[in-house]
């Protein structure tokens, strides 16, 4: 499983890249990094017209971690290895939301999935939610009725700011820990990979041309704030990226270009 | 103690807000907030032309608190009371530093006062930093030969990024849990506000109106990615303003207004 889960990421990610570089005509730029205590990865990242930073890392990472860390993964004694994709936009045009997608295999004493899509708008538009949700239930509904609105739940409540009382403003899926049965389960994960690809270019598509004012990108850069708090204080998947010794700036290369604080 | 102690902080606050004033031609705002478990604080903030973002929070909580993150605090039962002055300035111009100024009185089932005072230039003038550790330098000696070197080095351990094995790049010192002798802690943490109200101020007079370039600017707002990095992920303060419910716009205070990510 671990590299047939590794070569569907690293797949996923090549045909994302030229999705969203065919939007935005500019091109990803590949940076490889090592992790000291095994594996590593290698990051897309762009700057261009629409996509004002994105950023797709595709990691292996493996052996040990800070065993204070261990505590919180299911079922680790001294090692670990995880393979897994992980995307962040920022977008030029505040009217087009951030997106978000991450998807990863781990293994410890037992092996599980895990991951979540979701989209952040500064300016909700009904229709944007309504077409992304739809792909992602569409996804979910074809191995389990439960799982949309489990996994909706799961991301409400997961991009929940504690410290404001406030959400994120995600809109999207979060699971986590899937140990039905690791063929299903793969494909499950691959449903939701597709269906991203599906769903997150329209969207861009959509409104990546509407005009803004000054005051619609301050409002942005304003709610990357949020973002930023989020990532820092809660995410866990920046938590484990920094705690298990993996690069920085991959693990940060979700952080936005320019933030704002009032 | 508990009284005078926040009535000297209030003090410290009025008069370092008065120069800061002078300095800028601008005036501070004060917004009140307070916290539900106990307790409250003021919050004084200003935008002007020296200072892009300042803000110095006073505040005093007290009561009840998360018992799993009380298990941090020496001698955590189920009570704490707290008061202090936070202060954190970012200022316009790339080649004045930006300033922190962190002093507060602890309760639990005993009492130590703690804080700091550092700097963190993006474009280090090596006359600075030398004007800025003299002050300090000089109310530590009067109270221990030890407090100086002692003190700075927990300044640069404290001020690490350990993700990305970075310095913050902040001069200064640092301290906790001093329990002495309640009178003589008390002094010397006056000692070290009145070192900072001498000190810093005479940096930003001596750099706010030198010309500097884009480029500078530009990496100024990268330097503040940092900051955000080191308050979120590592911050003791921030953490407990955050896990003990204090208002998180008065927490957060200390988040640069405009900040880069590369």
């Amino acid at each position: 499983m671990r590299d047939r889960a590794e070569k569907y990421f690293q797949d996923l990610r090549d045909r994302i890249c030229a999705a969203f570089e065919l939007l935005d005509g500019g091109s990803f730029e590949r940076t490889s990094w090592e992790r000291p205590g095994g594996g590593g990865g290698l990051m897309s990242a762009m700057k261009g017209k629409v996509f004002e930073k994105v950023g797709v890392n595709c990691s292996t990472v493996f052996g040990e971690m800070d065993p204070e860390f261990g505590k919180g993964i299911p079922g680790y004694r001294n090692y670990f290895f995880a393979t897994g994709i992980s995307l962040v936009a920022h977008m030029v045009n505040p009217l087009v939301p951030a997106f978000h997608l991450n998807l990863r295999y781990i293994e410890t004493d037992h092996s599980w999935f895990g991951g979540g899509a979701d989209m952040t708008p500064s300016f909700p538009f009904e229709e944007d939610i309504t077409d992304y949700h739809r792909a992602l239930k569409t996804a979910c509904d074809q191995h389990d009725p439960i799982y949309y609105s489990r996994f909706k739940k799961w991301c409400d409540d997961y991009f929940y700011l504690e410290h404001r009382k406030e959400p994120r403003g995600s809109e999207g899926i979060f699971f986590d820990h899937i140990v039905q049965d690791p063929e299903k389960d793969f494909k499950f994960v691959r449903d939701i990979g597709e269906a991203f690809l599906e769903a997150c270019p329209k969207v861009i598509l959509k409104r990546k041309d509407m005009p803004f004012t000054e005051e619609q990108r301050d409002f942005q850069l304003y709610k990357r704030g949020r973002y930023v708090e989020f990532n820092l204080l809660y995410d866990q998947g920046t938590q484990f990226g920094l705690k298990t010794g993996a690069n920085a700036n991959a693990v940060l290369m979700s952080m936005p270009p320019v933030v704002k604080w009032k």
